[in-house]
Formats: C-alpha cells, sequence, structure tokens
C-alpha cells in the first residue's frame, strides 16, 4: 500500500472516524483505525463492535493494500503535519507505515490488517431517507433524555419508530420523557420499531449537517442500524428489550397553562441554580407572571419574575429540579414555549410554542 | 452598605479580584471577597495570606460600609446577571447581602467584614516604576521556568533583583536557567534581590497590559512586594531562602551554534513528542541543517529537518527533554532564536537572534 494524499483530507477523514475508536484496551487492534486504499479512495474505518464508522477520501493511490495504524498517534501526528501532501507507504513485512512530507519522514508501528473485523452487510434491510436537518433535530431533542442506568440497558438508548412515513423518537430516564417526530420519505410500507444507543445517536448527530437538501439514509436490520450520509456511514448495534409505553403515562388535561420565552427562563433558571444546590426550585404560575423561588439555607434565597407571553387556567405553585427543566431548554434553542401543568403532583408537559414536532414530560418534585 | 454599580464594573472588578481567593477552607472568611463602599468607589479585595489583589470601580454609594461575601456565589451569580444595573444592600445585624435588579432579587449569607484580615502598609518600601510591557516580557520569559519542590520554596519563586536601574528575573528548577532583563525607571539609586511567589507573579502577568505607555510602580519592603497598576493592586509575601548563583555555572563558550526558525521548530518539536513517549530527542547540528529524531520501540521513528537560517562552529550531536526547548520556544513567539552549544554534556544556551535581554539555558540528556 502506497498513497499520496493532502493533509486536509486525511485529517478531516481521521477526525471523522475516529470517534468510534475503541477506547477499552481488551482488543489491542481495536485502538487502531483501518485503511484501505482502492481505486483511487482511501477507506478509513473505526470501530468499539458496539459502534463503527466509515469514511471515504479521494487519494492518489500509487499501490493498493490495506493496514491498521494506532489511531491515537496517527492522528494526533496529522493534525499537527502543516498542509500539503503526505505520503503513506506500509511494509507489509512487519506492519510498519512510513510518512513523509517536506523534509520530515515518520515510522508508526501498525497492525496486520487481517485482524480488523469485517462490517456488518446491510442486507434484507428496511429502508428510508430523511433530511439531514429534520433528523439532526430530532436527535438533539430526544438523545439527551435517555437514562444511564445499564441495569435497563433499553432505558439507554432512544425508542425509533417508523410507521405511516413518520419517523419518531422516545427518551425517558424515569424522571423525563423526550418525543420528536420527523418526515420519512422512500419507506415504501416499511415500518419498525427498534432501541438505538445513544452514544451511536450522539456520534450520528454530530456528523449531521443543518442543510435543508442533505438526505441520510437510513437501513435497519434485526440486530444493526446503517445512516448512510453519503461519504460517511455509522453503523451501530441495536439495544434488546422491551421498551415501556411510556407515552401512556402523560397526563391528556392540563389545567395550567403559560407561554413563555425561553432564552430569559432559561437565564434565570441558571443563576437560581448557582445558588440552589440541589437544584430544587418552585415555579408558580400567577395571572400575569411566573416566579421562580428557592431558599437555600445558610447560602440564599433567589426570587426571579417573568413576564408571561400568555397564561391560561388555574394558578399553581410547583416544585423541579432545575436541571431537567434546563435539558428542555438548552434545546428548544431561544424560542417561546408552552408550558402545562396537571396539578402539582403530576407530569408537566413542555412544549415549543410553534408547534408540537417536539414534546417534553416532567416529572414535579413532590417535597418541596 | 448600599450602592448601585453597572453589572460590567462590578463583573470585571470581580473577576480581576477573585483569583486571590483562598481555595483551602481553613478560615472560612477567606472564602469570600471584601467589598468597601466609600466616596464613589467600590474596593474588592481578596487574599489567601500569600497574595492579595485589591482593585477599586466607581459606583454610585447611597450609604458607605463594608462586607464579605462567599466569593464563589457571588462571582458565579454576578456573572449571569444581564447588563444594567444592580443595587447591592447590606443587612448588618445578619451579614446578609440583597442583590436587586430588573424584576429578580437574590438573598446572599456573608461574613462580618471585620473578620476579614486588613493590608500590610507599604511604608519604608525601595520603590520604582517600569513599563507594563517591559515587565511582562520579563515575567512570561522567567516565572515558567521556577521549581515545584516544597523542600527548596526560594527556588519556587523568582529571583528578582534591582541594581543601577536595571531589573532582572531569574528563575530555575535545577534543569534550566531562564533569565531576562528590564529598564527600571525611578529607581533613585535603590537596589534589592528578593524572591517572589511564581503564583503571584503569574497573577501579576495575567493583569499586566501591552500598553507600552502605562506603567506599574513597584515597592519591595523586608517581607513583601506590591505591584500598583492603578485601579488595582497586588501584593505578595516574599520567599525566604539563599538564592544559588546559578549564572555562574553558564558556559562561556559555545563552539556549535544555529540560528534557527522559532515556529518551524516549536512545530516539529511538537510532532516529536506525540511520538517520543519521554520527550526525549537527540538534535543534531550539521553544515547546512538541523536534525530532530528519536526512536520509541514498539511506537515509531521520528525525523525531522530545518534548514539553519546561520550555522557556526562544529557539528554536533546532543539529546535534550523536548518539553524543556518547547517552554522556551513558546515564550519566544515565533521569533529566529539562537541556539548555543558547549559539548554534548554541557549546558546549551537559547535566546532571542537579535536581543540578549533574555536567555535560556538548558542541560542535555546524557543518557542519549
Amino acid at each position: 500500500m502506497k498513497i499520496l494524499i493532502s493533509q486536509e483530507s486525511l485529517n478531516a477523514t481521521l477526525a471523522t472516524v475516529a470517534r468510534a475508536v475503541s477506547t477499552k484496551n481488551t482488543i489491542p487492534v481495536l485502538s487502531g483505525v483501518y485503511l484501505s486504499a482502492r481505486g483511487g479512495e482511501l477507506t478509513i474505518r473505526a470501530t468499539d463492535m458496539e459502534l463503527a464508522i466509515e469514511a471515504v477520501t479521494p487519494c492518489e493511490v500509487i499501490s493498493e493494500g490495506e493496514t491498521v495504524l494506532p489511531a491515537r498517534y496517527f492522528a494526533d501526528l496529522i493534525r499537527r503535519i502543516p498542509y500539503g501532501n503526505i505520503e503513506l507507504s506500509v511494509d507489509y513485512h512487519n506492519h510498519v507505515a512510513t510518512l513523509r512530507w517536506g523534509r520530515s519522514q515518520y515510522v508508526i508501528h501498525g497492525f496486520a490488517a487481517d485482524q480488523f473485523p469485517t462490517l456488518p452487510d446491510v442486507d434484507g434491510a428496511s429502508a428510508f431517507t430523511v433530511k439531514q436537518s429534520l433528523l439532526r433535530d430530532l436527535l438533539r431533542q430526544t438523545t439527551f433524555a435517555a437514562g444511564h442506568d445499564e441495569s435497563k440497558p433499553w432505558l439507554t438508548g432512544v425508542l425509533f419508530k417508523l410507521r405511516d412515513d413518520l419517523l419518531t423518537g422516545t427518551a425517558t430516564d424515569g424522571i423525563r420523557i423526550a418525543y420528536a417526530e420527523a418526515a420519512a420519505e422512500n419507506a415504501q410500507g416499511h415500518s419498525f420499531s427498534v432501541i438505538i444507543p445513544s452514544r451511536s445517536l450522539n456520534e450520528v448527530t454530530r456528523l449531521l449537517t443543518g442543510d435543508e437538501d442533505s438526505q441520510v439514509n437510513v437501513a435497519v436490520t434485526a440486530n444493526q442500524v446503517f445512516f448512510d450520509l453519503g461519504n460517511t456511514r455509522v453503523i451501530s448495534r441495536l439495544l434488546e428489550g422491551q421498551y415501556p409505553d411510556v407515552m401512556r403515562l402523560v397526563p391528556q388535561h392540563y389545567p395550567t397553562e403559560a407561554v413563555l420565552p425561553g432564552a430569559e427562563f432559561m437565564e434565570a433558571l441558571e443563576r437560581a441554580t448557582l445558588i440552589t444546590k440541589d437544584g430544587a426550585v418552585k415555579i408558580s404560575f400567577q395571572t400575569d407572571k411566573v416566579t421562580i423561588t428557592s431558599n437555600t439555607p445558610e447560602v440564599g434565597q433567589v426570587y426571579e419574575e417573568l413576564a408571561v407571553t400568555s397564561m391560561a387556567g388555574d394558578p399553581l405553585d410547583i416544585g423541579f429540579n432545575a436541571r431537567y427543566l434546563l435539558d428542555f431548554l438548552k434545546v428548544l434553542e431561544e424560542k417561546q414555549f408552552r408550558f402545562q401543568c396537571s396539578g402539582s403532583r403530576n407530569p408537566a408537559r413542555l412544549m415549543p410554542a410553534d408547534s408540537s414536532q417536539f414534546l417534553y414530560v416532567v416529572l414535579p418534585l413532590i417535597t418541596l
């Protein structure tokens, strides 16, 4: 294997792929990135056996071949090489790669390429396409709410459903639920319900652009999900388990409802949490305003008052852990939002004021 | 005490002072900042008993007085308050401060102001002035080289000498020495030799501007040094001990000398250290080039070649810990530098190519 490639291409492709490199040291070759040079292209791949990322970039292939190089050394070095062409050649006898640019020459010890796992096949998958911007919104609006409790592994993922050309995502950690929808295309009547690990979805989110015109092809098999973004593919295993029907627990009626400015509410809550050690705040819905208060002995007291855009229904005092409200406000992107309460002991519902594509349901603090 | 002050002024002044707040929890009141409102000014002060920072800002004083507020809560909160005026009032009965702005109101529990230590007096000090930009350069060029070994506390500081209107700084950790000079003014024949803790000097450096026209007044007593920057004062205790005459150990003759480009040399060394785990590199001075090489078994090999701006004297192979060379190159600011060697077992000397105001002396690695 011998190629000539620009530092910019190699660096960008490595940065895309390297996030899937295993951080556990159980199988040495998984600490590496797999490189394959064929037909004018370099393919780079990394996997930790749960998640795989593969990206392709054009290069000048002088002789075809494969190798595996230690991801950290290789990516750190490439990042610090000046702009310009790099020659990468591999000696198969001892799995050693030589990098040359300018008047510099580095030798890096690699692994035998045939030790690296192959990727699963997409045959027989249910497939559809979705706009990258819509999928990105759906993932940002749900993934953060997934759980971290490994004793219920299915709750550490997002429930992904496709039915009637509508893609939905649901995530919950038992305290709050995030739900979002996106229009699917070319689904050809496919429907499925799978649980995708949050970590994989965070990596997909990172790679998606906000570009309205770009599509991503999604394919689902019995055990895997494939996200094809064009030059980059992400493959993740699915989580097993019976996802609970959490939307069933959400109240249908909300006697108290306010529309509030997202940015100001977030700033006020962020100030409140500085003084409020455990995050417990009281939200008071009044006729023409909403207040945030808390009292932490030995530290101090908080009083924040916000003008409401609109207010309907009954006045109410209700307690929340501010962190759960902030998680919603951070993905709301400063818009106006609807805050609906069904008494002080039932879940509250929050959503953008101008859309029901994104819903957030959160339990109040009972002991306020 | 009751004042009206802009968020911008209060936030900036707190940020200046808060770095001196004690991070150890031995004396509770030292976790606070002292505030004094008198005659149209708010003075804020913090100290950990080794270092004190005091800054003054104008404000509307409605009633004069003092208080001490917990630094972290207070500074974090002020940082997150929107632009505009803040009213701060203190109830002396229970040491509680009330902050009001817009429609918000926060209460913070403070300390009795008379518990806060007073600052030492500058009476009888030897004083001089120095341009802020020159003092900043001198501190940047020396402080990094001080030691961290608390069993030799005098080496954890910088030796500051004033003699014949020349201010010099010397720092060493036993492996390398950094030495720099700056012109002093208004010294009125004063001369002294004191050791100032690195931590205090790092805080002074942070506050100094690059402004050519600003001056800083420095005063030295038997136990303290005072840096007066106008609206901000830094006061530090001095370190005790007999500073060694390290410049005596520096070779006088350098049979090998190259002038090299600082930026390229730094980039090449930074790449080399990625592959070279313990930082050991070999520098080879040749007729028309300098090379950096290393060989780390199981990882890889480095070869970097640099064109010299000029080269004089004997070819030489010499080993260094790259980290010590990088420390020099980082404060050199990408200029050309002179690299002088006196054989492979004696200290080497580095300096900017166009100046002898800054010198750096470093021991080679003997076991290369």
